[in-house]
Parts: C-alpha cells; sequence; structure tokens
C-alpha cells in the first residue's frame, strides 16, 4: 500500500462492461467475473491496497451493461480523474469505467438505489447481424410487437412476482415494485425496457420470454393478469438468453432509500 | 457441381460485416479476407461450384460494412431466400448475408453503382467504451465540431483529390466527385458521412484525419480549398485509423452509371 494510514475514504465508481467473456458480476471459481476484474485493476491502481467492491446487484453470466454502479472504501488518496484513468488503462478492453467520484464511507450502491432499468434487445428479421451477435435475442419469425406492447403494462405496480422468478432466487420476498415495461420496435430490433428498483432473479428475462410468447401468439394478450395471479414459474414463458440483456442506467439517491427494498 | 450443365445466371448478394479480423475486402496472402470468406461460402452452398464474386470496391483491413453489394454468376440453381440462408450458416459469425437475390448476367457491382455512402465514427470522451473498441477512433480530446461541419463542405464536389489520396492509389485518375460531406455530433461520437460515386484509396481516412486537425484547432477552418488547390498528400491531415470506418449503404441503379466512373 502506498499509504496504509490514510483515512478511509468512500468511493463510486461507474461502470461499463461487454459480458460475453463474464461469469456475471459476482466472483466465482468457475471463471472471470466483473467484480473480480475491478478488484483486481483497483488493487494495482491502489498502489496493492486491497478493497471489496459491491454494485448496486448482480448480474448474470452474459448480461451486458452500459451503465452500472459500484462502490468501495479505501485508504490510498487518488484524485478521482486520475483513478479513473489509471481503472481504465488496467481493466480488460471489455470492462470500462465511466467516472470515479468520493463517496460517503456509508454509500451503499445497492441500498441507495432510486431506480435500474434494464433494456432487452431482440433482433427481429431473418438474417444474422455481424455487429449484434451475443448482444442481442436473434429471433428470426415475426413478432406481434402491438400485441407485446399492449400486454406489458399488466407486469407494472407491485406485485408478488412469483411467476416470474427463477428457481434458486435468494431473495426473501416475491414482491417487487416495478416502475415501467415499454415495449417498442425500433428499426429492426424489439426493445423491452424494464425499470424498478431491483428485480428477482432472472425477472426481466422471464419478462422477455413471456412477452415474446405473445409476441409469437403462443399466448393470449390479455393472460399477463392470471399468469401474476398464480404465483407458479411454470405458467410464464421460457427465461429469454442472457445475451439480449443490457442494464442501461441506475438512478442514485445521495442517501439510503426510504421504505423497504422492494 | 450439383448442376454443372445449368445455364449461367447472374447473382446479387448484399453483406455485411464486422472488420477486425480481416485484412479487407480483396484476397490476399497475408490473411483472411471477406472475399474469401464469402467465395468458400459460395462455393459450398453451391455444391462445389467454384465463383468469382465482385464488389463495389476494395475495403481496407479492419473496416466494417453495414451495407456492401457483391456479384457473381453460376450455374447451380438456388433459391434466394435459401441461398441467403445457407450462406449465413457457412460464413463467419463476423460476416452475414443481408439479401440474395437473381440479377441481369452483366451485373457488375461497381460499374452500377449509384452512390456510396461512409461513416467515419470518432468516440469524443475520455473514459473508452467497451462496445465500441475496434468500432470508433477514440479521441480523448475535446473536438470543435462546429468548425469541422463549418469547413466540411469545402469537400463537396468534382475535385482533384490528390492530397487526400494515399500513395499507392491505383486508380487511373485523382478526380473525383464527391456528393457530400456532414459533420455532427450524435451523443458521444462525432460522425463524418461521406457521399460519392467512388472514392481514391484512403480517401475518406485522409478527410477525418484532416477534420479532425481542425477539430483540434491545429489546422484551420478556412483551410481546405488551399489543400486541394495543392494537390500535395503532405498539405492534408493523417490518414484516420481503418477501425472508424463504416461502408454505411450502396445504392445501386439498374445498369451500369452513365459518364465516366469519378
Amino acid at each position: 500500500m502506498t499509504d496504509p494510514a490514510g483515512d478511509l475514504q468512500g468511493w463510486r465508481i461507474d461502470l461499463a462492461w461487454r459480458g460475453e467473456g463474464y461469469v456475471g458480476w459476482q466472483r466465482q471459481p468457475n471463471g472471470p467475473s466483473i467484480q473480480g476484474a475491478v478488484e483486481d485493476a483497483l488493487r494495482q491502481a491502489l498502489g496493492g491496497e486491497v478493497v471489496a467492491v459491491s454494485s448496486t446487484g448482480r448480474t448474470d453470466a452474459g448480461v451486458h451493461a452500459m451503465h452500472q454502479v459500484a462502490g468501495f472504501s479505501a485508504r490510498s488518496p487518488r484524485r478521482p480523474d486520475r483513478l479513473r484513468d489509471a481503472l481504465n488503462a488496467l481493466l480488460p478492453d471489455d470492462i470500462a469505467c465511466l467516472d470515479a467520484r468520493l463517496a460517503p464511507l456509508d454509500f451503499d450502491p445497492r441500498r441507495w438505489t432510486l431506480q435500474k432499468t434494464y433494456r432487452y434487445r431482440i433482433l427481429a428479421r431473418t438474417p444474422r447481424c455481424p455487429f449484434r451477435a451475443g448482444q442481442t435475442w436473434h429471433h428470426r419469425r415475426p413478432l406481434d410487437v402491438p400485441a407485446m406492447a399492449a400486454a406489458a403494462p399488466a407486469l407494472v405496480g407491485t406485485h408478488d412476482f412469483s411467476s416470474f422468478r427463477a428457481a434458486g432466487c435468494g431473495a426473501r420476498s416475491p414482491v417487487r415494485r416495478v416502475l415501467g415495461v415499454d415495449v417498442r420496435l425500433c428499426e429492426d430490433e424489439v426493445l423491452i425496457d424494464v425499470s424498478g428498483h431491483g428485480f428477482l432473479r432472472h425477472q426481466v428475462r422471464i419478462f422477455a420470454g413471456t412477452l415474446v410468447e405473445i409476441g409469437a401468439g403462443r399466448l393470449s394478450a390479455d393472460a399477463l393478469p392470471a399468469v401474476l395471479a398464480a404465483r407458479d414459474r411454470s405458467q410464464a414463458g421460457p427465461t429469454a438468453p442472457a445475451q439480449g440483456l443490457w442494464l442501461m442506467r441506475v438512478v442514485m439517491g445521495d442517501g439510503p432509500r426510504e421504505g423497504s427494498l422492494i
């Protein structure tokens, strides 16, 4: 460590990454993780000081982030822009530090999150695209996007989302508050934007997989209230592939969010 | 060959590719080419028939194509949508066939081109982006985009572009007709769109490198007429890196273009 006796300082770092080469956010024994890569780069950038980085939540293997917020505490003093540049020099090419700034010592990305927006991207055309392999779900057959858009609002609000929760989800409660689900066609992609405070395991991917069932005509556009009410994973559609999921934007408050963490 | 005795049929195929892994369009001994990959896939798709594929022009190593048009003649009959799907199954992931259709036997992509539009993409921000490495020129310092936009129209029109032509350019004449050069800021990218019938070697990349000199304040915004008039490569800016160059769109006529091929 360059300054082992310095005072502990809180930090916020904003990150982006391509998910193809990673087992997800969390450090795991079976392959490289975003958390591991960021902690390794920080240790080098901080002259050997070992820090523990937390983010607003885990992301699955293969999921991309245009914007994720993470935090840590360190004793080594650094200028924020220099730390950002050092991280970008040390991190692999598929992870970038967008910003680094000082934060209060009690900064907790997960608890301070006001809103997270995910986008699920479906490439809806017959030929594949060399620029979007691994970054979209390629669905070759036509989708009824108006039917998907009409169905989506049924997923908004505070609900028991047990029907849209992966086996093995560790959350204590299946209740979450979803702030918005918008489906639209943008050129050759169907975009599903989902915002909320936080999500159950695979929740957004099961939303996408279920909406695609509606778009393909295998599920009625007015079926979602009954699927929700069933609180039964088998009533919803399949889990859409991780590669189409993008964490787009995290909005942070200036302290822990009021109320429960649903 | 499945049908060696069939009549010769002209074909048009529309392609897209990521340029990172290729030596450029043209077959070369020093590495994989787009032309080689497409000819190899066509030979398999046509049951062993060997065909020669030509495009509207060469592209450099590392240059990307959102849309390029190529053509060939073959004796093996195929349904166009089946040929497109077969090519997409046979081609590497970073090359796609967007469309395949029958064409007249005298179809010549280069001579039938009405207009080609290239885009040069500059990522103009300090932190890098994990999704655009290899697909943009990362220019960390600020650029005066209004000055670049004000200077660009001087490059439009029919001119002797010797100042914007790479050493080794094989074109007989340095005169070309440029139909448009537009510079604009789009979020964190400076986009330079250049359209014309065809271009000299490195012409668009030297346009981009010279406009960046203006944006960085190293060359005056009103210098371009004198740079053009000098007909001297050393008067223009450096050649911008290939990775930022994208062939965006090719417009084909229904026969050879009238007039000279400038």
